[in-house]
């Protein structure tokens, strides 16, 4: 072996002992990790409102521990340490490589007390919000939000001013959502934005215009059999809960670690469609969760790719298959046998009617509970007032207000001072979450185009939904979708999965299909 | 001011600066412990089967970071400087000083690895146990196990040797049980074991034959009335709700931490009975751990006084409270109607019936299930075969045996194949808890000593709680041991509450008074 050859060597078997030690760490990072999301679930399910204290000082030591471990010098050292070998690593070795140094230089770019201090300030504004909203007192939790509305621009300035210093063209907005999901902007979101705002008000007239009547849903179940009924269609779509479980809380969410995957949902007595809808949704969150890849568990390549990519699994299982009109028609006497005891010639309980129920058009207070026509509209409006509250142009105290009249000029609706179903009701803004709103939608328009694709790959997948054969499209989302961790950026992962960048275009599409020629 | 006093007042200050850094410490420290505690208790009760072994890892990580940062050099450094000024401290900040040199002493005599093998080790045990107590295969878990005891046979051994070098007589054994509950030894225990092995058959005997006929009590209640029958019998105690809460898991425990205390227990369809003395028992338990000095929140200081003190609470409550017949008139009204919907006079239901199956003594294989007459018996058989397990006596493949002809000496039943009733029924040893069962036993006896001083300090005491008003009792115990956290070793704790140390008259007197003049 010659000099260069013998030394190129060593640097590559130094560059893997110190590429197996940062495993190691970002290994130990996982489980803190892995602390942080059970002990965020519990606050939300199970946790008696006097520990809430205690649990917020604990998660922000967590935090703060975990920042501390991953933007140490030693961190540093062994990712460039790491880098100068890493001809010598795997192809999969070099992507984790990148997203663990991803992750360091942003840690870097926050101080640890800001972490702290965000994180304190995050759990008690939750806190404040859970017991504020219900008593629709938006005075009682202004000055919470304040606070994590400080400490949410203080970061976002840190991350902002290390993208320029990597040369990215960006704004504080941007350093958010990118972290969020990689790969987009906001001025990208504008145009596709624009796009809805030019489509969806003349649809959603067009629509509503020629909207077929539907029968009530019976309502007044008991929730010991919503939840049984939920768990059966989990079960229908494949969540595993050997590896996974279905609980309650305030706002439904998907939530744990791959192996433990955990979803609520909430139940209401007058009716069970929202509940269901909600189960079907964060089960698309959970079988991305949960087909992550084996081999990367708790590495950053295991993780998912993005909100907008995670989202578009939600949406996908419950806009693209939960509310179509074959799979509702087979779970129709499933739903009647096990809400009512019996299944019974009822045109009420027909498929048709759930699905004239699960497509029904109309606009409303509440962006969860909203139709996929007006969805994107709240998402818009949000998206809008948070880039005004982040960027200084819109004062918190006047929040309430551009609420109100976003609202009447988006959706003819005004919330006046019905807080707790205007800007109280999701709890992300008061939970520290901004530059994430616009996910949702982007995961819609990507849930439709993987969809369009899967229909392609598979012909007969909407015939084997309709008998309650869900593996085909399943295992489809598994190979093309959550199998990749983070590994694709999000347009790379699309044009692989379904052979082009995002399109509206099958958004639009899907809305024509269903709510126009109503072909299903 | 003189030089002399000038720096004496220099140091002094600097002692308190490293004081209070030393306490963010231990704040910190008590944090991570938060999140051992929570993911503890959600293992136990919420977990599904396929999120234990990340979930294993995240507290093996936990295990390690807290050891690591308990056991740093810095950890050591602050500690001499905060002593070196220690006069400049308020007595209980001294205190605080005291249990933080224990803590740090005890991690600095146990290797990185060790800790985090032994917390891999018990997880993992505990896991395999769950599954194979059911299937009755001690053959299934006797390797976990025996890795669990080795892990536990070095720590002890590391203990020990710091022991030694401290000038303290010891034993390995002894090592783990100063642990648990600091002031006490294993030779002492034998001294006080070999009383009750005098009283106690002798005794038993006599009770047998003159033990009054009762009648079996209804049963095959749904879960939800026991559950609720639980919920308000914790609310009679004085459980505080908005800081815990009642769940179920395998084998009842009392977990979480101050301000968010989870108890649990485990419902019967043919006994309402246990479950709902388990409930009592924990609820003392909670009633302790919620009691602890607020002040002192994540400090050492406001810790537990060690797990016999912590018995001696649940015991306190379980046995001389809740089996009592005042407190049993009271209640049985109550449990009839929640269990049954209606209060009619029936004798099954009456007051003198449910005492009467309540201080049923009968020889069992089940220790959790033993009334107070052969449960020491269960706690003697345990504290023998765990001595000889860990000084090596004992092999792990004979324990079966060793159980079985012990349980035919100490209550004249065979155990035979039955090792789900046998060495496998307790969760203790497959959690690596060893030197922990004599505090039981410990724990009963300091229940009937302070039990008999809250009598004479309180005069009616027992009619209170005849009349359901558990309140002065409560406030007894809140200022005699729970205010007191950390701060008195055990033997003081009782002088301070009783006037004397630890003596088994005590309980001698309450089981004459109870099951030979049937008293009440």
């Amino acid at each position: 072996m010659s000099d260069t050859g013998r030394s190129a060597a060593i640097a590559a078997s130094a560059a893997g002992a110190s590429y197996r030690t940062l495993e190691a760490r970002f290994r130990d990072l996982g489980h803190l990790g892995h602390a942080q999301a059970m002990l965020g679930w519990d606050e939300a399910v199970m946790m008696p409102a006097g520990g809430g204290e205690a649990r917020g000082q604990a998660l922000a030591t967590l935090a703060a521990l975990a920042h501390e471990k991953l933007a140490a010098a030693e961190t540093g050292d062994l990712i460039a340490a790491s880098a100068a070998g890493a001809t010598a690593l795997s192809p999969a070795q070099q992507l984790n490589l990148r997203e663990m140094t991803r992750q360091w230089r942003d840690a870097t770019a926050l101080p640890a007390d800001l972490v702290r201090a965000r994180q304190l300030a995050v759990t008690r504004c939750e806190q404040v919000w859970r017991q504020a909203r219900g008593a629709n007192d938006w005075q009682g939790v202004q000055g919470s939000l304040g606070e994590v509305l400080a400490r949410v621009r203080e970061a976002a300035d840190c991350l902002h001013a290390l993208d320029l210093a990597q040369g990215l063209p960006s704004t504080p907005y941007d350093a958010l959502l990118s972290r969020n999901q990689p790969g987009i902007t906001a001025k990208e979101i504008d145009q596709i934005f624009g796009s809805l705002q030019v489509f969806l008000p003349e649809f959603l007239e067009r629509v509503r215009t020629r909207q077929p009547r539907c029968l009530p849903l019976p309502s007044g179940f008991p929730v010991p059999r919503q939840k049984a009924l939920g768990e059966h269609l989990m079960g229908l779509l494949g969540f595993d809960f050997a590896r996974g479980r279905l609980d309650v809380s305030h706002h439904p969410f998907s939530g744990g670690v791959p192996d433990d995957t955990r979803i609520t949902t909430r139940y209401a007595d007058d009716s069970f469609l929202p509940a269901q809808l909600a189960v079907l949704h964060e089960t698309g969150h959970g079988l991305y969760q949960q087909g992550l890849p084996q081999a990367w568990r708790g590495q950053p390549l295991g993780e998912d790719a993005g909100i907008a990519v995670h989202e578009s699994q939600s949406l996908l299982i419950e806009m693209q298959v939960a509310r179509s009109k074959p799979f509702l028609s087979h779970v129709a006497p499933i739903v009647q046998e096990m809400l009512v005891g019996a299944v019974l010639p009822d045109a009420k309980w027909s498929g048709d009617n759930l699905y004239l129920n699960a497509t029904r058009v109309q606009p409303g207070y509440i962006r969860v509970d909203a139709d996929e026509v007006t969805y994107p509209l709240h998402v818009i409006l949000r998206f809008d007032l948070e880039r005004r509250l982040l960027d200084g142009s819109l004062a918190l105290a006047d929040l309430p207000a551009a609420w109100d009249e976003a609202m009447r000029s988006f959706l003819g609706l005004s919330t006046g001072n019905n807080h707790r179903d205007g800007c109280m009701q999701d709890v992300h803004w008061f939970a520290g979450v901004f530059a994430y709103f616009p996910c949702y939608t982007l995961g819609a328009l990507m849930a439709a185009q993987l969809f369009a694709a899967a229909r392609r790959a598979l012909p007969d997948v909407e015939t084997r939904i309709g008998r309650g054969d869900l593996a085909p499209l399943r295992d489809w989302l598994r190979a093309n979708v959550h199998v990749h961790g983070r590994a694709l950026p999000m347009q790379d992962l699309l044009l692989a999965a379904t052979g082009e960048r995002l399109d509206a275009r099958h958004y639009f599409e899907h809305l024509q299909r269903r709510y126009l020629r109503q072909a299903w």
